[in-house]
């Protein structure tokens, strides 16, 4: 499986994939499944990726074919504004999916977190489903989350009742992807992180190795610091606790 | 849905349960989960529920009917091991779930924690399948659980982990089952909690209403105590962080 989710905060967007793939346990391998596209100074775009492999990769090859070939058709550099780019790729995922779907079926689709920012518009993330539509992410509840999704909500959910800052939100992003790996073993490190600052069209970009050192002080610290927590929570009322 | 779990620790079994039932998101409703049996002085169940609430009744009014009527029959009052409970409410289930296959198909099936102790015996946490066998908690991974068990199994994870207490794993219960509750609406109080302290063939039950003080108490300082977690945590390296 996979876990990717993207966050947008009043400063930015944060966005971090797992690499793991796998097809059956006796054969996983590392992919990434965060791509940076920035066809043009005045837009940025990144592309999440869950569900199938191949799909996904022919998506992307074709993506950057219509970057680089000229000519009038709709590419990530001819497109106004980011619902456009999420229609885009809409088409090219169900066009890619439907070319396998006699073979292959429903397991040749795939889902995709689309965001970034095109000059003159506003930062944003998008949800494009394998069927091509999209939804952007509401206010209410300002992050998107695609393939093993369950295990890490809770700290998103918690970001967003906080109203954190892009520093704090990468943080969370990460302790979010922890906790998703640490209980499902179909999503694993190296861990890739990009993050947007409103308005300067530029991405920073981080791959997080499984053996780097921040890697280890961080899920540490999250492991000591969260049971320190429950330590220190209000004891269960004094009726429910057996004497020894 | 639902969510029960249940720990198995040096010092004893904690379970907890949530109430909640839904037939779709317009027919929800409050159901205990969690049922205690003490047949007799020498030993004492738990039995967790999550599938169908039908079928589960049923099961139980059976468990009741075997106690109350005399005869040669198996009943919890007759096994003497727990396993050989688990394999008594796997034929109950079973059964009651085979005589509404043919108008419910698989939608009347329903998976039971079991657990307690029987003098003489271990105590122990058993999962038993709609199929009628069951499994062991393991001894590295001594917890089970049913229903929405991904949003609040790192809280489990970390448990285990840190070789907690039975206190200490009573708040671990509950904070899994806030997470949990927070992310999915399809979770809800009021919760039902059980502790066994081994050896002493006595449960101490409490249930925690929507509105205790304490459930407030107890979401309102995790969430905080998180935040500081997360504040605590070590920073991202800087050349990931855009500069404002």
């Amino acid at each position: 499986m996979t876990y990717c989710l993207a966050m947008r905060l009043d400063e930015g967007l944060v966005f971090l994939s797992d690499t793991r793939t796998n097809a059956g346990v006796d054969n996983v391998g590392t992919y990434r499944k965060l791509h940076v596209f920035q066809p043009a100074p005045d837009r940025v775009f990144v592309i999440q990726s869950a569900g199938s492999l191949a799909t996904t990769q022919q998506v992307l090859d074709r993506v950057e074919q219509d970057l680089e070939t000229s000519g009038e058709h709709e590419s990530l550099a001819t497109v106004s504004e980011l619902f456009e780019a999420a229609l885009y790729l809409g088409r090219l995922n169900r066009e890619v999916a439907q070319s396998h779907a006699e073979a292959l079926g429903d397991a040749a689709t795939a889902t995709l977190i689309l965001g970034g920012q095109i000059k003159g518009s506003r930062p944003d993330i998008l949800l494009v489903y394998p069927e091509g539509n999209y939804i952007h992410a509401s206010t209410d509840r300002p992050f998107l989350q695609i393939g093993e999704s369950k295990y890490g909500k809770f700290m998103l959910e918690l970001a967003v009742a906080a109203g954190v800052g892009l520093v704090t939100a990468g943080k969370i992003a990460l302790t979010s992807m922890l906790s998703t790996a640490h209980a499902n073993l179909s999503v694993g490190p190296p861990y890739d992180v990009a993050i947007y600052r409103n308005g300067s069209l530029q991405l920073q970009e981080l791959r997080i190795e499984a053996d780097s050192p921040f890697l280890a002080e961080l899920s540490q610290a999250w492991l000591t610091h969260l049971l320190e927590t429950i330590g220190d929570l209000p004891p269960l009322p004094p009726d429910v606790l057996p004497r020894p």
